[in-house]
């Protein structure tokens, strides 16, 4: 019988859970409340059922998974798959691999930070592949980021490596406005922009938002953008450079070959968005004889990634 | 026959040569004129005969040396041992491994960038010993940086890791004044003393300088630092708390468990520097609650570092 896993992306509101061969292709997928608000016994039962759900579709009984893996949007510690600490799930210090794991027959559950697979997935099935070193950076309402280096995801001495959204952009700033994520979200760009709009700046989103700038979000912004907008357009140029410029840190420090750009905000602006951000990372990356050579590229899996990297987990850790 | 490995800090000027055991104890050593003004066959006739009298001096033939080390200046070519760029040397694409090789018998000859082999100095016999995960930062004329992971050196894609001295401080800072290195490395830290000077500031320098600001090196500036001098004060501790964001991000990014400073700034300025680089740094790293595990520790091989780094390096080599 041909090799199965299921890969869950485990979010706040909803969770993806996927059917996965061994050549990383997604068989059958279901997605479905996670029931955050309730207690982490329904959670667990809605994983649960999903991913019973999913087997029984395919002919296949829990027993015939080889692996369950999960990313989840948190502090884990992944020995013994607890969930240390992940806000959008009220949960702290849950032993979510083994639970999970009584529930399925004592099938292996791998649990991973959900932006961590992620960008395992783009290496192993997506826009890294090709590359065994690594930046994933994901702009959305927060940045996230993960490392690859020589094809393994990087933890680091605690486990919590990939923090680019957390470096400090502006030293001299005042705070929430120093830190990388603070300025160049997806939220915050949005934001900046619509201040700058009741400064009574001009804009082609005070029409596209029908005078309600409670209305505007990252796809309104897209469009303004692509049409050219000024203030639109300087804004996001801008935040893009600084984009870059975090990115470019990083690479000085770590010397990587590829960076793959996700999140909500990277996708709704698209190619001029990740160009600028290639522009800005090679303008400032040293030394500069390698800022040819490094490749930016947006993201291939998109929603797909988490699960397909949390899929590719589990196939690896049944690999051993 | 006890094993012997010789490491050697090849400087600009001057290069120390020592003949280390296997436990990383310095047996003998000598200190002699790297030539690099004249060509590339002084420098190596100079290396060469320092090796030749280490050895005979211990009753030895440098047959007896297991292998060679060398911690040079600039990038390098780790498998061909070729020294790509190296401005203090003048050298370009210059294969001092093979050629040195050439002149000792044969003897291995292992070339790597002279920030990292001193900190693996410090990682197996120093200020990193007990961590396998360290970030050196070496602040001195510039600023250099290096990174074990695991245990061993990261190099990256591209050999060129570690650079944190060249990641973008000031990102709306005008050129020269936006890199950390230009603001924070000890040139630049007495510059911007002897500037406000210049603007009519009072110090007790213009005191200890006897007038003449050319004069004003780290070691004064020191001086007036530990004497509580206003102005040297104020400097001195905004620059220890731009590194310790510099290295914040660093770690951030990474998730490592110790800092080794070194250079020339970090050995005159002391511990008042050094613990206002760790607290600056547990105030900005990301997530806090890893901020009280991290050690931040000042150089303790201080100028045998390179030179012990690049005996071990020959060490392990040697042990394949």
């Amino acid at each position: 019988m041909a090799r199965h896993v299921i890969g869950i992306d485990l979010g706040g509101t909803h969770m993806q859970l996927g059917l996965v061969n061994a050549t990383g292709q997604i068989v059958a997928r279901e997605r479905q409340l996670t029931h955050a608000d309730e207690c982490a016994d329904a959670v667990l039962a809605s994983i649960a059922s999903g991913v019973e759900s999913l087997a029984k579709g395919q002919g296949m009984a829990t027993g015939d998974i080889e692996a369950i893996g999960i990313g989840a949007p948190g502090a884990i510690d992944l020995e013994g798959g607890v969930v240390l600490e992940a806000p959008n799930l009220r949960w702290s210090d849950f032993p979510l691999g083994r639970r999970l794991s009584e529930r399925l027959d004592g099938r292996p559950v791998i649990v991973e930070n959900d932006v961590n697979v992620a960008i395992l997935g783009e290496q192993r099935l997506g826009a890294g592949r090709g590359s065994d070193d690594v930046l994933g950076v994901w702009v959305g309402t927060g940045i996230g980021g993960g490392i690859i280096i020589g094809g393994r995801l990087h933890r680091g001495a605690f486990g919590t490596a990939g923090e680019i959204g957390q470096t400090i952009l502006f030293p001299g700033g005042a705070m929430g406005h120093r830190v990388f994520e603070d300025v160049c979200s997806r939220k915050s760009t949005v934001d900046r922009i619509v201040e700058l709009m009741h400064s009574n700046r001009q804009s082609s989103l005070h029409d596209l938002c029908d005078g309600d700038t409670d209305r505007i979000d990252i796809r309104m912004v897209a469009k303004a953008y692509a049409s050219g907008d000024e203030l639109v357009k300087s804004l996001v140029d801008e935040t893009a450079r600084f984009i870059g410029i975090s990115i470019a840190n990083v690479l000085s420090v770590l010397s990587l070959s590829r960076v793959v750009l996700g999140g909500g905000m990277t996708e709704a602006l698209g190619d001029p968005f990740v160009n600028g951000v290639a522009d800005a990372m090679r303008a400032f990356v040293f030394p500069s004889s390698t800022a040819s050579k490094i490749e930016v590229r947006p993201t291939e899996l998109a929603d797909n990634a988490g699960l397909l990297g949390a899929a590719m987990l589990a196939l690896e850790r049944a690999d051993g």
